[in-house]
């Protein structure tokens, strides 16, 4: 076979196969219950209302040409309209000028890497951080430091020190990290908003579970609070990013950017160079179903993953060896472990497929510098509370297994 | 406002708003005839065939559920089989593991930016070529050169002493070319493989209008030479695009890649950094649909374009004033026209406009260095017989008045 290598971009030395994307593929074995896809539940996927609002358009002779056409890169209109609609609400006063329309949000991190990262370029990510967007910035050849957070006291002063130019931007999940869980509160918020303003550098808001809140008040979000503090969003520097993935289905792959005009212009350029725009009839549909069930939905789903993630802390509780720790997440899919030194959460996951029939991604994925060995991600969000516990279980008596030295 | 430029990557500078897209808002303006969009016509479309196809797969409680699930990132399995059966047909032996799924083949031009192009990168291209290909690659910061062919003496040597590294690739689109709508002989494709193959260099193969041959004999690919000179796909650096957007509709957003093992293998990594897959719905609706009347299909729609074709070339003949030339296409969408000096495409663009109401491309647009400014672009697809005869009218009259001096 001829060689390859000699062809590509100095960018494509970096990608390589990912864990979660290996892991996946365990799915399909029904005998593992699986702690590790980080996947809505296929039962609450509303299928009637979906097949009802593909049915609608593409039955009408002038909507479904054009729906099967060819559209604005931006995105269609009354989607970026109700979507202002819904970042208003969220305490962000924007017009549809503001949103672009992306293949979901990971389509955004793309977007972003490609407007923002030359080569060598610092950017700011928390420790751990989520996979996707250490992915897809890492086609742009960044280096990664730490964001200002609440496990390290990193000042302004201690990002200008390294000699070179400062950061380029800042990426930052505060509701229900992937993969801790985590929220930040809003004096975290605050204090990270500081640091980007005194560096000048733009934010980027990830807020992919923003819907998943479980307990716990609405913290309003970075965006909301820049745009209160520079006077609107059009002169704030945060960049936000939603999706409807988690709230509605995935497969449609339906996300948004909401920002200031000039970036959102920029990105409508970089959207067209890409791919030209997304699936229209996609768009039309998730539309008229977000704009009619949205809300109703959610409280339904909230309702089964609160369960899901109760009954999964309470075998936690009772069975995890002395030296497990987590911390509850208020919202999202995900609780995060951190296991005694001795145990290697790659080689843990090795065992427990083999032995316990258990998966779960091992932490060191979301940490740019592949540390974290000893973590382990749970995803909660696809097993009922007998499944929840048996897993559990499982994974408790491999943890002690393993630091028994068995 | 706040500026965001000094935070923009250095490839940002580069990004402009494109004259096609700015063109395409004309077309909501009925009154004008437009050769502009190179874009299907959508009394076309197979919409009750499409249709169908949705509704079978959203009111079955099983399919559905996958159907709106995360998936993986080549893409849809079965859609891969019958494309690489697809690919078969056209003298291309390959298997499913030489296909990836793409957001139509703009996405893939991306890719192959991003995979092979590092910055001061030379990548071969026709001159003109096609402007979304120019868009894409222009994100990675290469520098354009003249592919060899028909109307230039390249020769291999001619790339070698420039002093730098040899060119990185090259971008070919050798059937019905957007925007010449003239289609390479075997003999220049065997020209343009003996270049490369000297060279080692990949070519990419653009066949987006494949299915819309009117005329003559079918040529075979660059893939099909390749893989034949190789003794098969996976030790051939041809790099083949397709998409059901000319064939089928555009608006669902599939395409594909064909090409050897590894170059896959890392544009699937690419793909999940970029927005995860193709939505999961919109490959099997396309699956089923394209298994069942693509054939069938495609003949109808070349008889449409074909006859339209047709209308367009008469009035050009009776028509057009002395010093404008063109050249028959035997497929696709697009003629392209070469005005006498004295006419430059995009004053005479905005005259047409305002005072001939028809529309066009200018052809600068599609050249890497902006020079052709006496050629222009028609798009016969949706102009039926009386309108293509009217707006050709209006722009040969409009043509008169512009060597006139009025």
């Amino acid at each position: 076979m001829k060689d390859w290598t000699q062809h590509y971009a100095t960018r494509a030395s970096r990608m390589a196969a990912s864990e979660i994307r290996e892991l996946l593929k365990l799915l399909d074995q029904p005998d593992i219950i699986s702690f590790a896809g980080g996947i809505p539940d296929p039962d609450l996927f509303p299928k009637a209302e979906l097949a009802k609002a593909f049915a609608d358009v593409l039955t009408d002779p002038v909507r479904s040409a054009a729906a099967l056409q060819y559209s604005v890169s931006e995105g269609y209109a009354p989607l970026r309209g109700w979507l202002a609609g819904y970042m208003g609400d969220l305490g962000v006063p924007c017009a549809p000028e503001n949103i672009l329309i992306t293949n979901g949000s990971q389509q955004a991190l793309d977007f972003i890497g490609k407007l923002f990262i030359s080569p060598d370029d610092t950017v700011l990510v928390s420790w751990p951080t989520y996979l996707g967007a250490l992915q897809a910035f890492n086609s742009y050849e960044p280096r990664f430091d730490a964001l200002p957070g609440p496990d390290n006291n990193r000042t302004v002063e201690s990002y200008r020190t390294e000699g070179g130019p400062g950061p380029k931007f800042g990426y930052a999940m505060p509701e229900f990290q992937n993969p801790t869980g985590a929220s930040l509160t809003l004096s975290e918020r605050e204090r990270l908003l500081d640091t980007a303003e005194a560096l000048d550098i733009p934010l980027v808001e990830d807020s992919a579970y923003e819907t998943l809140r479980y307990d716990g008040e609405r913290v309003p979000s970075l965006l909301s609070l820049a745009a209160a503090r520079a006077g609107g969003i059009d002169t704030c520097k945060v960049i936000y990013m939603g999706t409807f993935s988690k709230s509605i289905v995935p497969a449609l792959r339906v996300g948004w950017v909401c920002a200031a005009r000039p970036v959102i212009d920029k990105l409508v350029l970089i959207k067209q160079a890409s791919d030209l725009h997304v699936s229209t009839l996609n768009q039309i549909v998730m539309h008229e179903v977000a704009a009619s069930i949205l809300k109703d939905h959610t409280a339904h789903i909230r309702a089964v993953y609160r369960a899901r993630r109760d009954a999964t802390l309470k075998a936690l509780t009772d069975y995890m060896p002395a030296g497990v720790s987590w911390t509850p997440p208020e919202g999202g899919m995900f609780i995060w472990l951190t296991l005694p030194e001795v145990v290697d959460g790659a080689a843990l996951l090795e065992r427990c497929i083999k032995e316990a029939r258990v998966a779960f991604v091992p932490g060191a994925a979301f940490f740019a510098d592949r540390s974290g060995r000893n973590t382990i991600r749970l995803s909660f969000s696809l097993n009922d509370e007998a499944k929840a516990t048996e897993g559990v279980k499982r994974l408790a008596a491999m943890i002690r297994k393993v630091v028994a030295g068995e």
